[in-house]
Order: C-alpha cells, then sequence, then structure tokens
C-alpha cells in the first residue's frame, strides 16, 4: 500500500497524570494485510478512561502498553485492502486498531458497519464498549426493580448515560453526579435524569453527601461505580439495606499511582468500607465488558432499535486529528469532555 | 412460676474490647407465660461474635442492646410451662433467648428439638446459626467449582469449619486460618483441611501472604470472609480473577471502635481493597444468616443426615454457669475459645 501510515506509542510512563512526554506521534511502515487480514483506514478512534490503566505496569486485568508501544483503542474505518471473504473494499468495520490512521487485524476480531444505519461512530460509544458496559453492568449485577433509587457519576459519558437512561425507563429514580453545572443540566435536560448534582461544588464528600440525602429520599439501591473517590465515599453510608453496586472502573483514582502508598483517601478506609458491604448486606462487583461479549449480540438486539427510535440518547465529543489525541486524553482524565470523547482521524 | 430467673445485662457500652464491667448480672422477676406462650428453663446458650457488634450503639442490621438491656443470644432448654397447644412440658426447645436462666417466647419463635436426634447443643452450633451460616454463605455467594482453591479464617470455629468440610467434599483444596499450632492441627487432622496456617505466627499481613501463596500454589478463588484485618491483607492481592468472597463477619475489627476515624489497617485502604475488586472481577457479598431463614429447612435436611454420619464433625467449648458467661464471651473474641463457644447453665 502506498497509504503513510501515523500512530502514537508510549514514550514513557506516567507519574501521576499523564502528560505530553508520555506519548510520541511516529510514522509507521504502512502495513500489509496478511492472509485472512484486512487493512483499515480509519475515520474515527475511541478515547476512554481504561487506558489510562495500560499505561502503569501495575498488574491488572490486561497487560500494559509496553514502552514504545502503540497505545491501545478502538475505532472505525473504511476498509482499503482485504484478503478475507468476508470483507470487501469500501466496507465500513470496527476494531481494536489501537491509537492509528491505519490498521490491520483478521477479518474474525472485526465487526462488520453499516453506515446507512446511523453514524458510524455510535460504534465507538452508545453502542460499542461504553454503552455495552452500562448494559451489562445494570442488567447483570445492578439487578433494577421499579421504585428504586440508582446513582451514576460521569453522568453525561457514554457509560453514565447508558445506565441512567435505561434505569429510568426501568422505573428508577435516578440521580446523577457530574462536573459543571452545564453536565448536570444535560443531564437531566438531555437524558432525563431525576436530578443531577456538581461534584466540582463540594469540598469533600460529607457536603455532596448532604445534598445526596435531599435527593434521594429513600436512600439508594444501586449505586454504578465509575469512578471512586469522594463520589463512593459519599454513597457507601447511604446505601439500603441489599443495595448492589456493579464496579466498572474509579477513573477519580487512575492518577494516584496505581493507589499504592500514599495514594489514599483518608475518608475511606478499608476497613470502613468493608463494613458497609456487611452490615448493609451489600453485593459488590467488578467486572470489565471484554469478559462477556457473548452478550453483546443481546445488547445490540435490545439497545439498538433504542437508539434508533431516539428512546436512549447520546452526546458525542469530537476532537481532530490523531496529533490531538493525547491533549483530548489528558482533558478527558480531568471531565474536560462533554459527552464520548472521539478522535476524528481524516 | 416459682423458678428463679437470673439474667446478664449491658451494664455499659464498650470502649474497644469488653470488659468485666461492661455485663452486669441480675435477678429478674420470674417470666409468665402469656397466650401462646412457651416458657423454657435454659439448659445451654450460645456465644457468637456478632454480639459484639449489639454492645455498640453503632448503626448496623440490628438494634443495639440498650444499657439495662438483656444481652442476645440462642439457648436451648426445656419446656416447664406452655399456654400453646404447639409445646408440653418437658419438650426441648431452641429460640432467642438471651444471657438468661430461662425465658418466654411465643411458641412461633420456637423450634422443638428431638433429644434423641442427637446433642441439643448441635442446634446452636453446628445445625444453628454458625452451620447455617457456613453453608448459605458458601452455596449461595461461595459458588465453590472442584479444582479451585477457598481460605476460611477462625478454620475450626463453628463458621469455618463447616465452610471448609463442605468445600472439601465439593473437590476443592481448602486452607485454613487460625490461631496457634493446637488449633491448626485440629484444622487439617479433624476437619480435613489440606492446610491451616497460624496468624499469631506473622508479624503482618506479607509473610502470611508468603506463605499463603506456597499453601495456594494456583491462588484463591473463594476467600469466606469471617475476619478482616491481617488476613483479608494478606488474601486480597491473591484472589483469582472471578474470585468470590461472602462476608459474614469482621471479628478482628469489632474491637476498634465501630471502625471509626483512628481504626483504620494502614495496609488495607480503601482505594486498594476497591481496586482489587474492579481488576479482579471479584463478586463480594455481604450477608446476615437471619435473612435467610427461608433456606433453614432446606440446610437442615442436607447438613443434618451429614452430621448424623459424621461426615461433618464439630467441636463445642464449654463454660459452666451464667455468670462465668462475660469471661467466656471475652476470651472467644480473642481466639481462646476451641470450637464453637457454648455456656453450660444446669
Amino acid at each position: 500500500m502506498s497509504e503513510k501510515m501515523q500512530q502514537i506509542v508510549l514514550a514513557s510512563r506516567p507519574d501521576g497524570a499523564p502528560v505530553a512526554e508520555n506519548f510520541r506521534l511516529e510514522s509507521a511502515a504502512p502495513p500489509q494485510p496478511g492472509e485472512g487480514e484486512v487493512l483499515v483506514k480509519l475515520h474515527y478512534m475511541s478515547l476512554d478512561p481504561y487506558m489510562r490503566g495500560r499505561m502503569d505496569d501495575a498488574k491488572s486485568y490486561a497487560a500494559p502498553v509496553p514502552i514504545g508501544g502503540r497505545m491501545e483503542a478502538g475505532g472505525v474505518g473504511e476498509v482499503i485492502a482485504s484478503n478475507s471473504p468476508h470483507f470487501e473494499v469500501g466496507d465500513f468495520a470496527f476494531g481494536m486498531f489501537g491509537w492509528a490512521s491505519h490498521g490491520c487485524l483478521p477479518a474474525k476480531e472485526l465487526r462488520k458497519l453499516d453506515p446507512k444505519m446511523g453514524p458510524i461512530t455510535a460504534a465507538l460509544g452508545v453502542l460499542g464498549m461504553p454503552g455495552f458496559t452500562g448494559w451489562h453492568g445494570l442488567s447483570a449485577y445492578g439487578r433494577p426493580q421499579a421504585g428504586e433509587t440508582l446513582v451514576v457519576a460521569a453522568a453525561t459519558g457514554p457509560v453514565g448515560s447508558m445506565v441512567g437512561q435505561l434505569a429510568k425507563q426501568a422505573g428508577l429514580r435516578v440521580i446523577g453526579i457530574a462536573g459543571g453545572a452545564d453536565k448536570c443540566k444535560l443531564a437531566v435536560e438531555t437524558f432525563g435524569f431525576d436530578a443531577c448534582l456538581d461534584h466540582r461544588a463540594y469540598a469533600d464528600a460529607r457536603g455532596l453527601r448532604a445534598d445526596l440525602k435531599e435527593a434521594c429520599p429513600k436512600g439508594i439501591d444501586i449505586y454504578f461505580e465509575n469512578v471512586g473517590g469522594k463520589v463512593l465515599e459519599a454513597v457507601l453510608p447511604m446505601m439500603n439495606p441489599h443495595g448492589r453496586i456493579p464496579v466498572c472502573g474509579m477513573i477519580s483514582w487512575y492518577n494516584a499511582g496505581g493507589l499504592g502508598a500514599g495514594a489514599t483517601d483518608v475518608g475511606l478506609t478499608g476497613p470502613g468500607l468493608w463494613r458497609n458491604i456487611l452490615v448493609k448486606f451489600l453485593s459488590v462487583n467488578g467486572f470489565v465488558i471484554s469478559n462477556h461479549f457473548d452478550r453483546y449480540p443481546d445488547f445490540l438486539k435490545e439497545v439498538g432499535p433504542m437508539v434508533a427510535k431516539g428512546e436512549v440518547r447520546f452526546i458525542e465529543d469530537i476532537a481532530e486529528g490523531l496529533e490531538n489525541a493525547p491533549a483530548a486524553f489528558m482533558s478527558m482524565l480531568n471531565g474536560g469532555n462533554t459527552g464520548k470523547q472521539i478522535v476524528k482521524l481524516v
């Protein structure tokens, strides 16, 4: 292929919050599709909080990105060469191509997209991993019942907004937490949350909890956990007996050096957390969506039509150009995005 | 009735570990059975770690014992008067009579015992709340699979020994943790554990973890939690992906003032605990057995015959006299008992 390829690699591991020097833009040899492989020119790539974890070499559920290795990401684009009978030039596909302008993957690792069914970016957010994460976590571990109260943070993000909208449709009272008055307004007006609190307005968990108590007069039955930190500390004592906490992330702690020595929230001790689990009979389940792809067809079948009909809405925040991906990523970790963070590549 | 009655009441709330002055032995008016009630002369009463929680006024799943109120306990004894068609004088029964020589309860709150089926003390331990706790927690939340590895502390206690024996029968590798070499020997020789480590031999979680790694070469799939503290800290990083942690108690922390400010294990931070749940996809379930009495008949049906045939063994530690109950209780909280702690009353 004569197409020139660019990619972003991990130049060094971050010490706390990532900085520009941790990333490096490189030109790479144009990839050549092998037997059964497909070459895709990427139009959009996804930025997600989990990528922060891959930058550390702490033991986790996935191997870290090696120094000099390409940053991981899902992306969508157009097939420009194919050695597979399952894809033709001009088809659109989703795959885990990384932070790059082009990528080669075996056809069986790709999912074909139909651009007539809606914007292909949906495969990165509302109908991709984040939306699927919200749907699976809520249904498998949250087990929502009409009349209950649910709290979710990052309420306008692609996971939180999916969780909140599905819970509203199931008849729950839904309270969001988000960063800033604009996002709170969005959570209520666009996504239909009953209320949304601005975590930036509270110096500590105590203040947030006081207002949460007003917003949740019957306590909290489901806390969908994606942030940790101050929000978790505020919510935990408010959980009702037999409450459920699906745990898919803890973004507020991702820059805390793997949560090693010194990186603690003084208000949230291990024993205090454990005691709440015991005396409230909580069910707490950690999960990563990549272990549950067997449910993905069910998700698409259920939620796809809801998105098409506008019953589940979504918002995208689109940065321009691969070279701007690191800045968009660093901003996202501080809540600088509104809605699903995407990078437009062409 | 002309029978004289004695009881032990909560004289004051403990500050840390209970002391003798927190308890007071009293003579009480002989109880009179009302309509539908039964008067029982108690032969044995149970001492259990949960009673420590009831002595604090911290919010928990059960109301605290009021100052001057009778300490709670299950007991077994003989009916000496009955205003119910369901019980006759001379019948034996189990009920929540408290720390007392006699008690009156409605017949529907009592369970009739057949002394021909085995020692009536079994209703306090192996076939009572502790045994039922182990069976329910293991089956409902532990979900054991042959070939997996389970760790349980207080291994010779009535909960731990039930969990360990049931897990062995299900084909698991079972590692106990207990206080002292004698108890460790008992866990292996009497209860059939594959190995048992003496937590007193380790100054901190690090040393305990090193030996646990040798005892659990394939990691830990189920940690049945009844102690918290050093054991939890040692176990947590060894949990395998998709591990399960039923949480029924945390005795090592019960004397830590309700785990409020200042009462923390420095090695076990809230964020560190939470991160393990996330990255190992753990399923953590707090429970108290009193919410699950609907399963009690199933438990008796399954485990009763195993006890009768000696397939599930049990050990009792019997103190003599109601006046010695406080000392036996305080000793039990420090692991001074071997097997189910009971007080003989007549």
